[in-house]
């Protein structure tokens, strides 16, 4: 059993990608929910007990060794990867194609990441989109159709939720939280996740969490205005 | 016989990942240099005719249908793990720590990729450190001494050069030129990796190349003062 520490689920978008992808492929965990604490750097101090870079989603498998921690979401995948069957294509060309999809989820989309943070319970109508975000908007776009027409959909990849779909998860919080402007083709694949048992259990569960954190309320603010706040209390 | 499209050696960290690794794994390759014009951005347009996503590295395998395109330094390194021993280290504990290591370093370590753009050819002195860059420097350290410890060296996963070492490859460039702070085991570690013979060879090249883009030159000296150039020309 496999113990997966993630924070808040209206917030981390990091966190959600393992989450989602065990939850689909029913890979046993044990979820540790640690809260953030004022703000993105602060909850470094509590995070360091059980991750060593101090960062979510780290897991631990407690049967390697003293405890192996894993630090990183695709370095999580990697490591599920080499235990379980379907986590990436079975098939070598779509394989890297996801590969690459979700590697460029890690280390890209800077814009999309900055001026659209993950916030899952509420809406936000943005006052107009930055050259660089538009520039994000168009590449995720293309990336997603070129998925979608080069393997047949309705995933990504081809018929079934692989990891490329969990690294793009917290991607279609972000086009519902703030309505960005893609096409019909991308706008159904959002829904397509946003409607996964696993998804609706997250955002339920994002619903539910009373903290809320000024720093992330912040960020989601700060190039629109809130229309609607579906959080309880 | 893979294609690898990379930047300009002196300044593109990421094409030094995979470049390195295939060359000290020996796994043959065409190289394939598109210098950047006109600042980071402004290559795209170029480099979309190779690379889905207008960035380099990519690697490109004509064996595999029409040319198969992986536009990621991890994606890559992962596709070649698939088909060449010794890209991971093989022992499990030793590979999860590394693939963990590698990912954080490919979407982390922001203030040492912004304050510190790699310039092989250049050496800088720091003004001062910002709070972010000391973070990152101290975070760096402690990680590169527990991986030397912990698998007992000289590399960060044991006794061979593996995928962690190339994916920290650039960093050694940065500790060179910046002259970062670091502890004498990590100093230490920095100079192994600049005396391999691969990092030698692409050094070398580095300083044989003539272009000057005024963005990342702009870059390298934000928060500093020139001390020397070794570039020819």
């Amino acid at each position: 059993m496999f113990d997966l520490y993630i924070a808040n689920k209206n917030y981390s978008s990091w966190s959600l990608r393992p989450w989602v992808l065990m939850q689909v492929l029913e890979i046993p965990f044990k979820e540790h929910l640690m809260p953030f604490e004022g703000g993105f750097g602060a909850s470094h101090d509590t995070f360091i007990h059980f991750s060593p870079s101090g960062l979510v989603p780290c897991l631990v498998d407690k049967t390697v060794d003293d405890g192996l921690a894993v630090w990183d979401s695709l370095a999580i995948i990697e490591y599920l990867a080499e235990q379980h069957a379907n986590v990436w294509p079975s098939e070598k060309a779509a394989r890297a194609w996801a590969r690459a999809a979700a590697a460029e989820m890690h280390s890209g989309f800077g814009a999309l990441r900055d001026e659209c943070s993950m916030n899952c319970g509420v809406r936000v109508a943005l006052n107009s989109l930055s050259a660089k975000l538009k520039a994000d908007v168009t590449r995720l776009d293309a990336l997603w159709q070129q998925g979608l027409e080069r393997f047949g959909g309705p995933f990504l990849a081809g018929a079934h939720f692989t990891a490329v779909d969990a690294f793009y998860a917290p991607v279609a919080f972000r086009v519902q939280t703030f309505g960005l402007p893609v096409s019909e083709q991308a706008q159904a694949y959002a829904e397509r996740l946003l409607a996964l048992p696993a998804m609706q259990g997250w955002y339920q569960a994002a619903l539910e969490e009373t903290w809320r954190e000024p720093m992330h309320e912040a960020e989601t603010l700060k190039n629109g205005t809130l229309s609607a706040d579906y959080r309880h209390a």
